[in-house]
């Protein structure tokens, strides 16, 4: 069965607008880092929203939940930006729990060339493909279960709560 | 337990010579794309050769085999020329059986910019985390056992015997 | 004899901070730049602010002017922020009449990878051997005269004033 | 009047083969190029050929000259190979002598990331502005007359003959 990408937005997403000096949002970069990657999985792309993660809302965060539970695929991938990435994971947590949901980001936009997002989407797919039910952050290489991951916010790396 | 990182060559390490307009290999790009990722997996790196995978001999294999045999991590990922992997998995597989062996490459030189080498390197230290013992090999976002891969030479793309 | 090559700052060297999102100043990434080019040309390179230039100051002009009279070399790029850039061309042409200056910038970050700071840079030097004493500003493949020269602030373009 | 610009191929224009590691020529890159540099010169351009310039023969510069003297452009720039670029500026020297034509290349790919091309171009179409008739090479940030250069083959550097 395929596997579904949800997008969310983050820093990912985020592109420099050359009139103002402001990053902002357009459009999703998923699609060309899959052909990026040369990645062959059968993926099922659906855009959700485009917002900092700093500005998730509870409404946004229950779309996400609903989105998760009824689509009919069991493995699913959800690029969202990190500064409050955990949370949504508690939240997800919480309403869906027969599924492997992998949440994954950037620290730096696509666009800046040296992203660690083709890094992080490479991990968070063969995550998707090989963890049991649950839901996790994928980041730095690693993997987290959602009760036990924090960003560092002084040194920007995730890392487990105790 | 640390990730072993075993560095062969192969597309992925390719640079391009400016003076006769041939590809060749200088050193290995991986520290360069790990920090890029922001990994922070705890790895031990380690070049064994630099050399394109067609060109692998069965001595280079032996020590490849002896390498992975002889040290102490169990979770291993071999960075490998494309042509040959699928070999080079199998001939491991016939001597390794005890740890998580993880073999990938890349189709554009790192270099090159638009590599899918980061995509795979992502993909390849996830599935040596969470796959059980056995030999692997991870390409386009896939994983496959070793005794059920080839590359297709027409199109470039990784996919099952049958 | 060397052409002197001056920074102030600008779009050009702004880099991403991964904590907080925000574009900011570090080093200039000119030496790169050059390096990439291939560029062989004898340069003496100062830095003389790092600064977005609609925070530019009189005091900050005047440090300008200062080093383009005082410097002994006649062929002279400045680096600047392309939002004030034809003001600085103004004040500076206002002082000093007997050199070549070329003023240059970026509309996206070098850091961002597609960046036009490359060509702008390849292009202002070019300038700086080839046109009489004067202020030009070098953007978009062009040379302006300093007093007919403005940024549409709508399309991001330089162009004539009439 | 607009600038013509002829396209013949060269290191510029080559890309990696993936399934057979070679690198060869597909499309030219060049107007990716003036829109990357977000050129808004006057251009007009034309592919007369895509090859190695170690390949190119007399009739290839016979085409060359003939398009150079029959176009109705006064300022020509040529994307050449630079392993024969100054040979070809030889050949158009002795035929055309009205016109300014420069030739520029690349030691890198484009496809490289950190090709030089960009930067030769964005000064190749400076002095093609601003030089007087005459037939010159641009490379390495500096420009030769036609009969003075060459390529040092050791160094991959252009320099005067003496």
């Amino acid at each position: 069965m395929a596997i579904r990408i949800f997008i969310t937005g983050g820093t990912f997403d985020k592109e420099y607008n050359e009139l103002n000096g402001q990053l902002f949002f357009k459009d999703t970069h998923l699609q060309d880092l899959l052909e990026m990657g040369r990645c062959k999985l059968d993926t099922e792309i659906r855009t959700l929203m485009m917002i900092d993660s700093l500005e998730m809302t509870k409404d946004d965060r229950d779309l996400i939940v609903h989105q998760c539970r009824h689509c009919e695929e069991n493995q699913i991938v959800i690029t969202h930006g990190t500064d409050t990435m955990a949370e949504t994971a508690r939240v997800i947590a919480q309403e869906v729990s027969d599924k492997t949901i992998v949440l994954t980001g950037a620290m730096i936009p696509i666009k800046f060339g040296s992203s660690d997002g083709l890094f992080n989407l490479g991990s968070a797919l063969a995550f998707a493909q090989t963890l049991p039910p649950g839901v996790y952050v994928a980041m730095n290489g690693r993997y987290f279960h959602w009760n036990n991951v924090r960003k560092n916010t002084q040194t920007g790396v995730f890392e487990e709560l105790s």
